[in-house]
């Protein structure tokens, strides 16, 4: 699949590169670096510095010194070239540990990803807060959506609840679910689904161990 | 990338597909269905039911009757292909959040990944157990690592403190880092890292909105 931006197409892979060229711009930043070869950040990730000057090609970046690219500015291209500076609304839909835990990443806010609030069904959690943001009551899920047009469903209940909420989210009129629970979902057509397949992901990495 | 496996290729979208297939049977057996056509798994998944088959081409299966495929004899070659039955042992490192979810998560068992038991700092949590895994003290790392011979560790401390436990991990003479924190690790050349990166796929998913 391509992603059009600026008129440019971005692949997958690129995407990916280019947040993980962020993830090492920011503790660069961090520690005080000001510049940076594509030789370093190709070395980091093992892969062909040819590779990585590409990619910034892609970029409306022209910072590219003796020295390095320009750290600080790097980033800012990157941020906004991935549209970080677009935020994007959305719900995470199950407080139990792993929704508790993307409440907690602080990260998303810095992408672009704005967690309005979490839904459950656990009446002792319903009205505690985590991270600044309210665990509601998943039964208000769709005066919610009416209330401030979120459009994304981060879907972490257990995968035996998975498609009976997601039954919900497509009642509640969002159109975009990121699916953490190890269920394939049965959506309309117009409704998107994305699923975060963690099994897939690990078999990939491990087939040859 | 590639991976081999009896004698055949798989690249990383066939290997994620076929994870996907697997959810879809393993819940059709939860059903109590017996058969599955191509077209019912292309529907779901939105793909063309010619990929279906082509992929289901590559298994070692060839059960397909008038009816479609039988669903148990497909999902045992999926994980006969996949690998499934090799257990493979693995820590998780950071026994917050993210850290409790993934030790709860107990699909993994199914597909192949053991963990061990879970490493922390936190004194009011070391002793204690998690989905019936224990959470041990992280300075005991390589005495495990020396005792069971565990490989992976699964990496889900907060990003400031992930190189510095990605150093001790790498001490500990494990060969493979699966990193679900948002920096990119520093390691030598005899380890393999896997970034889990959330925010590459929220992007990737994310763009045209």
């Amino acid at each position: 699949m391509y992603n059009i931006c600026m008129d440019k197409y971005f692949s997958e892979k690129v995407i990916n590169r280019l947040t993980l060229y962020h993830c090492i711009l920011r503790d660069y930043i961090y520690e005080g670096k000001e510049y940076i070869s594509s030789k370093q950040i190709a070395t980091l990730l093992r892969i062909d510095d040819s590779q990585v000057r590409k990619d910034i090609n892609l970029l409306n970046y022209s910072g590219k010194s003796r020295v390095g690219y320009i750290v600080q500015d790097l980033k800012t291209s990157i941020e906004r070239t991935l549209g970080f500076e677009k935020s994007k609304k959305a719900y995470i839909i199950g407080a139990g540990n792993l929704g508790m835990a993307l409440a907690k990443y602080d990260n998303f806010t810095s992408y672009g990803l704005n967690i309005i609030s979490l839904f459950d069904n656990d009446k002792s959690k319903i009205g505690t807060e985590i991270n600044g943001k309210k665990i509601l009551d998943i039964n208000s899920l769709p005066d919610s959506v009416l209330g401030d047009g979120t459009e994304i469903a981060i879907l972490t209940v257990p995968g035996m609840f998975a498609q009976k909420t997601a039954n919900l989210i497509v009642k509640s009129n969002i159109k975009y679910i990121w699916n953490f629970t190890p269920t394939v979902l049965e959506v309309p057509e117009t409704v998107q689904v994305w699923n975060e397949n963690l099994m897939g992901n690990f078999l990939q990495f491990t087939y040859n161990i």
